[in-house]
C-alpha cells in the first residue's frame, strides 16, 4: 500500500468513533468494490450534509432549517414543553418514541469533572433565556440516567427554580421486557420507592 | 430527524461494513462536529479515491497506477516469485512483514459452494497465462488457512500443475508468542507434523 491517496483516507476513516485501522481498511475496499452503489452516492450525500445540514439556532437540533422542522412546528410550539436533552442522538431517541409532542433543547453533552465540562461549555443559558421569556413552560430533564447526566439536571433544576417554572424528570424503573431477575439493584430500589397504585 | 439528506446518509453510512444504524448516527454526529477536520477533508479523499484509484491490470491490487507500484518494480518483477492472495488486504497484510520481495495476484476472494462461487468468478485464468508465459515462475499460495482458502489453493494448484512450476503454500504451526494452552487442536497437529531440525 502505497499510494497517498489510501493512506489519507485510511487515516481518516480511522478517526471515525468505533473504527480502527482495520475496520478502515475493510470498508475502503468495499468502498472501492461497490463504487456505484455505494462510494459515489456516499460522497454525494456527505458534501449535502456539508452543505445543507446546520444546527437549529433555538434547540440545537439538526435539519437543513433554522429554526428545525419541530421548533418551526406551531403546535409543538405552543405546548410550550420543553424537552431538555444531552445530544442531538437522545433527540432523535425520543422522537422515535412518538410520544412527545412539545420541543426540545439539545445542551450538547453534560458537565464532567473527569472532562473538564463546565456549565459555560453547555447550552444552559439559552435555556435559562427560553424559561425567562415564558414562565408558562414546562421542563423535562431528559439527561441520561448516568452520574453525569444527573449531576448536570440537578444543576439545571438549580439554576431554573427561581423562575417558578414546572421541572420534570424521566421516570426511573424496571424496562419494558425488563426481567428482575437481571435487573441492578439500584434500578430495582428505584422501582420499589417509585411503585403506584393500580 | 426528518430532513431527507440525514435519512438517506444514515442509510448509506449503516451499508458499510461494520456498521449499523446506531454507529452510523454516531458517525454522522461525529462527523457533523468535526466539519473542518474531518468531514471536508474526508469528502476530498473519497473523491480522490473515487477519481484516481484504480486496479492493476496485472495483479489486481489498487493504486493510482496501472501496473501498480509493486508490478512496476523490475526488481521485484525480476524475482519471478507470485504471491497469490485472496484479497487486497491481504497483499497489504503480507507487504507489512517486508519478507517477500516478489509480485502478487489478487483471487478477488475464494471458491465456496456456500456463496455459489465458482472458478469463473475469480482470477485464475490470467494466473493460469502469467505460468504459460514464464515456465520460471515460482508461485506462493498465501489463501487463508480456512476451508474455503485451502480449497481454492487446492484448485490452483491442480490448474497449474503441468506447467512445471515451482508451487508452495504459507507453513502453518504456532504463531509468534503463541501459547501452547490456547492453541486449538489443529494448528497443534499441524505444528507437530511439520517439525524441523535444529
Amino acid at each position: 500500500m502505497s499510494a497517498n491517496e489510501i493512506e489519507s483516507l485510511l487515516f481518516l476513516l480511522s478517526k471515525l468513533p468505533g473504527l480502527g485501522p482495520r475496520s478502515a481498511k475493510r470498508i475502503l475496499l468495499y468502498l472501492l468494490k461497490n463504487k456505484d452503489f455505494l462510494l459515489d452516492p456516499l460522497i454525494e450525500a456527505l458534501s449535502k450534509m456539508r452543505n445543507n445540514i446546520i444546527t437549529c439556532s433555538l434547540c440545537g437540533n439538526i435539519d437543513i432549517t433554522s429554526p428545525c422542522n419541530i421548533c418551526s412546528n406551531i403546535e409543538r410550539q405552543n405546548l410550550s414543553q420543553v424537552c431538555v436533552v444531552e445530544e442531538v442522538a437522545d433527540l432523535w431517541a425520543i422522537e422515535r418514541s412518538s410520544v412527545f409532542r412539545g420541543t426540545y433543547h439539545v445542551l450538547g453533552g453534560t458537565l464532567s469533572a473527569m472532562e473538564g465540562k463546565n456549565p459555560g461549555d453547555l447550552n444552559i443559558e439559552s435555556l435559562v433565556k427560553k424559561v425567562a421569556a415564558n414562565s408558562n413552560i414546562e421542563i423535562i430533564l431528559a439527561t441520561n440516567a448516568t452520574i453525569d447526566g444527573q449531576t448536570t439536571a440537578y444543576y439545571i433544576a438549580e439554576r431554573l427554580k427561581n423562575y417558578g417554572v414546572k421541572i420534570s424528570r424521566l421516570a426511573q424503573g424496571i424496562p419494558i421486557g425488563g426481567e428482575l431477575d437481571y435487573l441492578d439493584e439500584g434500578t430495582l430500589g428505584e422501582a420499589l420507592k417509585m411503585r403506584h397504585g393500580m
